[in-house]
């Protein structure tokens, strides 16, 4: 039995470890065992460290962490006709059962007997990772794991947001982002893609706001306590005809629903603090509270089309897989520009 | 001058008056008379007298009171087309400007620059009533007006929120109705009309849930403390894809959210509470919150259409219009079955 | 091996011949088997006799007929979790790849590589059928699957039009179903659950416009030349809004488009002319040709949702499977009224 | 009474004449007079002039020709709110009445009751026009009536398609456009705006092609006889999701249903010759073919909007109104390079 470097979950409040363990090898007829090209180190990460998934995950420890993958087909199942080995691949989050009714509609993030690879078993942090032929979307040529990598879940929550919320954007309309940050630059440059309509950017960073102006804002507000009327000024005093959050806390959610425009949506995608509006103000103004979860494997593939045309790009900070102790310490400390990659 | 008996709100906390003042003509265009068949007593004119709308509203005193109107076409403007005298009709609560990007939309409800009569300038508890062209909906020869005068606002409103809901529920769909009273058993016969989903009532009064089971419900629960679980009984652990609220207070808010499934829609109709919910929640189970405002001119054409067919019906208690008192102390104190109609 | 009967194509433009062949195992990981408890025998079995699929299908002779198929699972493959053994179903007429774009969006008919069993692999003129986990919906208690048999294709194929014209009706519209015999009789009954509009029937045949009215149409119109102004008389002169054509032949298309209203659309499902339109006359009143073919795997969940509460029936006529000539014979002669089932 | 210049219809098959006539006033309360600022000549004039719209039409002669028009509100009717004199302004090219259930409901060219200035009654070749205020949207300062004239009409009715068009499409589809000239040219920049569909282009005119290239345009045909073929070729030999035919004649009705996808839109824009298709065709791959008639009062902002923000942009070529003989010759020979435009 071959086997591989993992970094594995030994214990909450306890530091990762590297250890060796079997390389996985397809055992079902759709598994499919990808190398790994480029595993995204992500905020949720230092939560499952910190034993806030324990409880919710029912996960048995050690197991391996890493849910934003993209690599090569190593090996595949009986069944598996999508891919072969050698395919450069990105890694849809969860493994999906492809028979409930989610699942035959489309809505696979809904599947009712779905696995989520690096929070309920093995992850990407490692050389090799078991997932499914459902899970697989081929990139393009031009496109390298390591670069696309946190795309798979990170920036595939921000596609499903701003795809949503282009559907009723039309020209005449505005769209405001809150948060420029890891999840607020993938959606700014996903509604440049995908919607004509107006984008107003709020953020408290001067530099996450100057950003937002080079990949397709057309408006950028600095919140600095005004951010609610400086949205009014631009959208004729009545709001915009969609919010999307990608903060969800520190009062942005009473702000994004002020921001929002009779008949508007506000889209929570961000999380942290509650919704808390009065009933007669929903009924009022007829405004809806939309929530987001990731994106689908059809979102994945739309994501895909616009990163191999270079409309969707992304500021990468490369670690060998041996360093992961210092992306984990530099993600702790703020010291990640963009999104720390893992690479085997 | 012509004159006509009205009953008009002279004072907050004092009793309305029967007053004699001149007889509406059209001022405007597009204005239209209507002679009044039958004009709705609703709860929100009870609060119109507590002094809740003064500020809202703006509404000079003293001036005619009364949201619900339906009769007969007295005189018109010199440019209406669409009615002539003699004409059978119900008004649409809003007098709308039909130039505003709402208006050109169908979204006529959410007009810039709309007028209420009854709210906030002369209403239906009156032999006459000015209104405008684009607020007023012939209905079929079988119908009359002081049988439909309630269905043009509470009816409107029940209307509007079933037909949302229905556009996206199919037959092996369930859909939960939450107030079986005024405007939930409307919105039991309009769902029952447009949508093949089951439909599963919640109320805790008996009665009114033998009601829902008499027009058109599938399931009916009496909110006993264990409405949740019941519901979720009734539907598979995992909650309807549509819950339509028409309590929103007493905790039906939440109880509404923990009936809805994952990617469900929960809509606010009723209202009274707030709408209080962690942010991981919605992003985790991706519900949605839809405000409901009352219905557009389009949904009043509809309803009709459904009344005269026989597919929504409507208990009424009349009352003549100098009897305008007892309806009032009626609705007051709880005694009016159905909906209390004042008829001049 | 055990072997079952199977009625087989053994030439074109012979008899079929009833032979004795193995019964089918699961071969791969998501074959099921089906002890068939139902086949019907479409007009389209005959058409294959004829010849007249030979080239499409390239189906090697000899194999088994028959693709309208429902009945009790008999084995299923390794990794089959959503049916077991002894469960009764009904069987969609496709086996799909659940991995194309169309499969993962729900449009598993437009699955880029099906098979269709009774037309280019063995089908249920037997007494079991192999097919996929994803092709068996599990069926009502109180459904059998000789009563159901013909809704797997005729009937899905009917229900998926009658759905997809349901989706735009409102309260005010009208759809027009012209034809009322095998297909558009379950139309009919699907349209009448599904959508508050009026819906009026055309046919030549005085018999089934009679039954038209007796399972939901609110108008009905015998085909006697005059079936357009018919039409008109009781659309206000402007036709209505929908149009959906079971028959597609005979002028049928013609005045199927003259009979549809300005933007409304005209839903072919019957074939056999041409569709033969002047491009100034699509362009001047915005109307729209809408193809239809089978059902999805969706709308066969919500087909069997709609027949489980008595909502969809069908008239059958069982016939023993070794009486398969039989029923041959009287479909070709019009002997059959409804559908023929064989039985094994 | 002042009077006016205006070209005018005074005979068909003979040439149009300038005549003074008096400029027109307000008539109605929603009545509004346009100083002319640019009047597009467009291809229906010469037909107009051949007799063709003569029947259809039933104007009475002599009337003023010319229905793309913009300028500068002259006067207002009583009743009139959303402009006022001296408002930039561009004419939808109908009069609508604002009150029957298509004008209810946004669809406003489908009123029951409209007018078409140009066609019917008196149009824009002159110094005046009388319209409506539903019919007038103001535009942006950095916009001049005589550069968008021309997108009253033409452009509008390119924009309709293009934005029906674009609300199916996602970043992995393709659009094919047949027909780069007037209407095409626009119909790429509003695809261009609208989605992050892959759009090929498809024209005879190697002139054209070129140009489709540079203005948004990913891949782009020359039209030799091949076309259908190099479609297949960038589709991965399935074709378009969605294909839009702004020719609509000499056989590209039936290139462009063989450029379709299974289950894919082919939008009508263009018209000559009669769409000919089996309804087995669009049966067994479920195509729809989709009728365009010009655009809505909402469509007209929206493409406002993107040409003040240079998003659609058009070449035309001025003359003086009094050389109006010219432009019609130099239209009639093919002399015109992008649209002829007369300003009074």
């Amino acid at each position: 039995m071959t086997t591989m470097r993992a970094v594995q979950v030994v214990g909450y409040h306890e530091d990762l470890r590297m250890t060796e363990v079997p390389v996985p090898e397809p055992a079902g007829p759709f598994d499919v065992v990808v190398k790994i090209g480029g595993a995204g180190v992500c905020r949720t990460d230092l939560h499952i460290l910190e034993g806030q998934w324990a409880e919710k995950s029912q996960v048995v420890l050690p197991y391996t962490i890493g849910h934003e993958n993209a690599g090569w087909v190593h090996a595949v199942g009986s069944a598996v006709t999508n891919v072969k080995e050698g395919d450069k691949v990105i890694v849809h989050p969860l493994i999906t059962c492809g028979l409930c009714r989610a699942c035959r509609s489309g809505d696979d993030v809904h599947c009712e007997n779905n696995q989520f690879p690096g929070i309920d078993t093995n992850g990407g942090y490692a050389e090799y990772l078991r997932t499914s032929a459902r899970s697989v979307v081929r990139i393009d040529d031009s496109l390298e794991p390591k670069d696309v990598a946190a795309l798979a879940d990170a920036g595939l929550t921000a596609y499903h947001a701003a795809a949503k919320a282009a559907r009723r954007l039309t020209p005449r309309d505005r769209v405001v982002v809150i948060g420029a940050g890891g999840l607020g630059h993938i959606g700014i440059q996903v509604l440049r893609a995908l919607t004509p309509a107006e984008i107003v950017v709020v953020d408290r960073n001067a530099d996450a706001v100057k950003l937002a102006l080079s990949i397709g804002a057309d408006h950028a507000i600095v919140a600095d306590g005004t951010q609610v009327d400086q949205v009014l000024d631009v959208t004729d005093g009545q709001g915009a005809e969609v919010v999307v959050d990608f903060v969800g806390e520190n009062g942005s959610t009473a702000e994004g629903l002020a921001m929002t425009r009779r008949a508007g949506d506000y889209h929570v995608v961000g999380y942290g603090e509650n919704v808390d509006v009065p009933t007669i103000d929903l009924v009022s103004t007829e405004k809806n509270v939309v929530g987001n979860l990731v994106g689908s494997y059809n979102d994945l593939q739309d994501l895909m089309a616009l990163a191999a045309r270079g409309a969707v790009t992304l500021h990468t900070q490369t670690y060998a897989l041996d360093d992961f102790q210092s992306a984990i310490d530099d993600l702790n400390a703020g010291n990640v520009r963009g999104r720390a990659i893992l690479v085997p």
